[in-house]
């Protein structure tokens, strides 16, 4: 998407076409950064200290990591250390695991000689594998925007609420949650975003308002407590969320916080969707309360707030007592009959055993 | 309530007998300062500048303002002129308003040297009063925590969720939604609170964590949007939260949030109590979302975060692209149908017109 008219994808092959270039997550939305990664080890850094986060983006930098490896060293050993570098990068993050296994997979039959020019050509097809798919997302989503714009006045805004940064930024281009609205602001249907600013990583505010505004969307930052307030006055006509795993019935494991928006919306009629790609579709879980577990981070990110300073350093500052412990539940889970209609890629589904299984027939046995 | 171990009130006469005490609320959690009001001056500055805050704890700093007023200079003239540069602290603030006309018409009949010390009795009255408001609503609310608590196994905490401040800061002592907890901690029932930071101004990280804090109560902070997910999971046994206004049929308003609290309270079956002294009752107002105007605050309380720095310093932090415009409505309303009982000092009402005026039959012709 842009950045003050430019575009950008969130990583690209550097014109020496050897090395990678991505954006430097880290400093948004206070400098936007460009970082070249010239080695594995590079790589390594830049997925286990965050300059790049979001699962498909992830996936991605990880594929380019083993290409660069196999420039270094083509290998068998060489092939089998980076996957291990890589691999304890992120040991959890399921993307990052099925890049590498996909890599290595096609890299190992070959001849050391023809393995870094392939794994280059691999690197480059995976990340236009996910610019697809959220192509895909955004053109069945937009419809959904397309249909409610055209039961405003002409020119009145679409108002579309939005939770942590389901965006560009986690993938490679476009976003899942934001692909519709990318697309419909390209197509000029009018709209207006409400970004929640999603404590406590502030994903919201860093990073969804920073597209927002390079990508020109019209949109207006909101505290996580603001939603619900916004509904029942009527200032919302949809919410579109991301998601980090869906179960076989619909169940929706997403940032804390969603399933408050989605009791909001349900209160008030407003639709609630998720947007996602069908690799997010966990088809081996029904029950997502009873069977998901739901990571406990740092309280850190609870009682430190990042921020640039008065005199322009990126800080953080303490907003709670010392003595006071916190806690951190990183998800949560929207119950299936809360959600209006999941986005994928191939249509929109409702959200329940049936709706997934019309859309993904293949997975009828499982 | 204590603070390290001793009793303190958010105001007191200074042992001169003419001066007052306050606990200056600006730099907690970061540092507990008592700061001592000589002048009408000294008073206007502490309320206009939030050194105290809290409808109540307003009102009673407003009334002893008027009797350092009257101390300096008892006549006409100066009475006026008192109520004048006070009401200008918070021109919206009824409690203020309130306490400022019941100052001015107690004291106007008296002759001029009898004003004083009528002023310094009355002050004191005021903040008797609202302590034994709180203890009322204290002692009804306990019980329904010690029949929570009797349905627990021996020694399992209740857990209660609460947000924002309603708590013995904003007050003279006690608090209104914290009463009941204070009380039940002091009885000795064992019980845990979960502290929603309450965004944007952060009144549950800054001050109902440091009171926890400091009346030794076990409580864990958490974001705002944490709460619907400990409910899910069957973490939170009651959700007791303030209001700045009920209307007569029960509805609440109250700061932003508190309604996505309400709505996952009731998805999940648990208790929603509301504390409130019976003069925050509006019954001239009946639907909360038709008929009360919510206030817009400045977007710098959402963009700009204030923490202690590395260096100790307390600092402001931007959280947001400049680029982005943000929006801060600062209360919302939960409709009746969501509260499960209304916590008074006479005792506790269903959210109901019926109940209200069940218990306060005075105003049944209203």
């Amino acid at each position: 998407m842009n950045v003050a008219g430019r575009h950008y994808r969130t990583i690209w092959l550097n014109e020496d076409g050897a090395a990678v270039d991505i954006i430097d997550q880290r400093w948004l939305p206070h400098a936007f950064r460009v970082a070249t990664l010239r080695t594995v080890e590079d790589v390594a850094v830049a997925i286990r200290e965050m300059w790049v986060r979001g699962a498909p983006l992830i996936g991605v930098t990880a594929a380019y990591g083993v290409a660069i490896g196999m420039r270094e060293d083509p290998s068998d050993t060489a092939l089998d250390a980076v996957w291990e570098t890589l691999h304890e990068t992120r040991p959890t993050a399921i993307n990052l695991r099925w890049a590498l296994d996909e890599m290595r997979g096609l890299l190992r039959p070959l001849p050391p000689g023809e393995r870094a020019a392939a794994a280059y050509g691999r690197a480059g097809e995976i990340a236009d594998q996910d610019v697809e798919l959220n192509r895909g997302i955004g053109r069945h989503g937009m419809e959904i925007i397309r249909s409610i714009a055209a039961r405003k006045k002409p020119g009145e805004p679409v108002n579309i609420l939005t939770h942590c940064n389901a965006g560009w930024l986690a993938t490679v281009d476009y976003g899942t949650a934001t692909a519709p609205i990318y697309m419909a602001a390209d197509e000029g249907i009018p709209l207006h975003v409400y970004v929640d600013e999603t404590r406590p990583r502030n994903q919201g505010a860093y990073l969804t308002a920073w597209e927002m505004a390079g990508h020109g969307v019209p949109h207006t930052l909101i505290v996580d407590n603001a939603g619900g307030h916004l509904m029942q006055r009527g200032a919302v006509d949809m919410v579109i969320v991301g998601t980090d795993r869906t179960t076989a019935r619909g169940d929706v494991c997403n940032k804390i916080g969603t399933y408050l928006k989605a009791l909001a919306a349900h209160d008030n009629g407003v639709p609630f969707y998720v947007a996602l790609p069908s690799p997010t579709i966990d088809w081996s879980v029904s029950d997502g309360l009873a069977e998901i577990p739901i990571e406990e981070r740092s309280p850190d990110e609870v009682t430190l707030v990042w921020g640039l300073s008065e005199n322009g350093e990126v800080e953080r500052v303490r907003i709670s007592p010392e003595a006071s412990p916190a806690a951190n539940p990183a998800f949560d889970v929207t119950p299936a009959r809360l959600v209006t209609g999941l986005i994928t890629e191939r249509g929109i589904a409702s959200a329940s055993p049936e709706g997934l299984r019309r859309l993904f027939p293949e997975r009828s046995s499982a």
